[in-house]
């Protein structure tokens, strides 16, 4: 039997797509909730449902984490895969970043499109492995990044399987977490769904470090990068490493610079390291997207 | 970015290669009773492992699931996953079935290697799905039926990352199920795992029932498929489908045997549409398993 391919890991927001000023993923939640209230009327006058309700961006971007997670898990769960997936496909084909007025599909990063590339001309099998939702970056992984569908390791819930009134079977999302696709749950997670350790990691933040030691603790060559956001010209600048702005979303340490510089591992610095950030589609490209 | 390859799965106990008399990782656990004791003598004299020290086969046969499930917990949990997988694939390349005295790497089934390869040949991914373990497949799955090990899904149990004193990382395997992939758990694994749904679908028992109603379920054509394990003289007879005798590996009902006429499912006849029934390796080839 043939070898089995090598395995490169990738981070997705911030390493192979803009994460600020907030993950797509929450935005895509926070514009399921006019939906989410007329089926359910009675989440209308209800915290946090009424602050995403009102519309004040100031009031939502203050929402605590255990608020917005409620959020998530209404919008991301109760309904059938096949149901999420048609309404996920629909937002990402028409949603628009806030500031630079652009389908979300692209603001994916040029230089990571050709790293992705690279690995998969020269026999790896390219994986996303992000603390974003898996079903969610499933929609679009294939058509934006060439990473099919499988390829995909994310935070997960369970399922439930059961039939509908005519017999055909169906899963709904249920809200129990599965896997935590974050830090230590990131080679967890490569455990579960991958099973064999990666030969290259890329990430960009605390969330990613874990995923690049285990790689690095393998035998023989291991590839282990981290995009820094210096760039606050063409995308954004962010740390607190480096003196950099510290944010919410996407914290790059101080500890986690000193540990890459130790380890060997490579930071790229967007403002030095690349000439051009974001893809732009050809005008005649046509998205297609999962369903 | 080009289309995805379509989806095909596989059972494996029963399906890909023998079950009978008990499932090939269950004797692997059993196997592993001696050396769990000596490291934890305060078991020497307890149920169940005092009686699988015994060798008493009759008495160990008659294990209630749940003493049985203890077993397991104890043997595949516990340890880091880089130790777990050389045991297991120590094991795999010595140990043989008991009535066939043959490696169990050999009792996979010449037809069904042919099934995976005209599958592959035709652009389709094949996948694992199994109610064993998904680490203890893993061991083997590229060698035998040239899977890779990211290709299997089975039942699942947490992993948890840490270091060790010179602070390397490492993942222990923890007695804590994620995914039980059996019956209804098969579609949601499949969901988990691969994401989307096969075209084909493979199995042998009523363990893998809803798998086919899930496969059958998409639109357009789609290939749903059960072995019937009617060939007492080559290999195993047991149903109780068809009036074969009734045995607790691998049961296979007359209600699946109904449902699958009912379906449009094909019932494969091990006695009459099987040449040939085992793979039988060529003498200069060397197995090599993952490690």
């Amino acid at each position: 039997m043939p070898a089995e391919e090598r395995i490169a890991v990738f981070d997705q927001d911030g390493t192979l797509w803009v994460e600020h000023p907030m993950y797509t993923q929450v935005i895509y939640c926070l514009d399921q909730v006019p939906a989410l209230v007329e089926k359910k009327p009675e989440l209308k006058n209800v915290a946090p449902f009424k602050t995403v309700l009102s519309g004040d961006r100031e009031a939502i971007a203050k929402l605590p984490l255990s608020e917005l997670e409620e959020v998530l898990a209404a919008t991301l769960s109760g309904m059938s895969v096949d149901e999420f997936n048609a309404t996920a496909k629909k937002w990402i084909e028409t949603a628009h970043h806030p500031r630079r007025k652009r389908p979300y599909t692209e603001l994916t990063y040029q230089p990571m499109l050709e790293v992705l590339k690279f690995f998969r001309d020269n026999g790896f099998k390219t994986y996303i492995v992000t603390g974003g939702g898996q079903d969610f970056v499933r929609v679009y992984a294939q058509q934006i990044y060439g990473i099919p569908t499988e390829q995909v390791v994310g935070t997960a819930g369970a399922t439930k399987f059961g039939y509908d009134k005519d017999g055909k079977p169906f899963l709904t999302k249920e809200p129990k977490l599965l896997l935590n696709d974050d830090r230590a749950g990131k080679p967890e997670g490569i455990h579960l769904m991958i099973g064999r350790r990666p030969h290259a990691a890329f990430g960009n933040s605390t969330g990613d470090r874990e995923m690049l030691e285990w790689t690095g603790a393998g035998p023989g060559t291991r590839l282990k990068m981290l995009l820094l956001h210096d760039d606050a010209a063409r995308e954004y600048a962010y740390g607190p490493a480096q003196g950099l702005p510290d944010r919410k979303v996407g914290t790059f340490t101080s500890a986690l610079y000193d540990e890459a510089k130790k380890g060997g591992w490579t930071v790229i610095s967007m403002k030095n390291d690349w000439r051009r950030v974001f893809y732009s589609r050809p005008r005649h490209v046509n998205l297609k997207f999962a369903t």
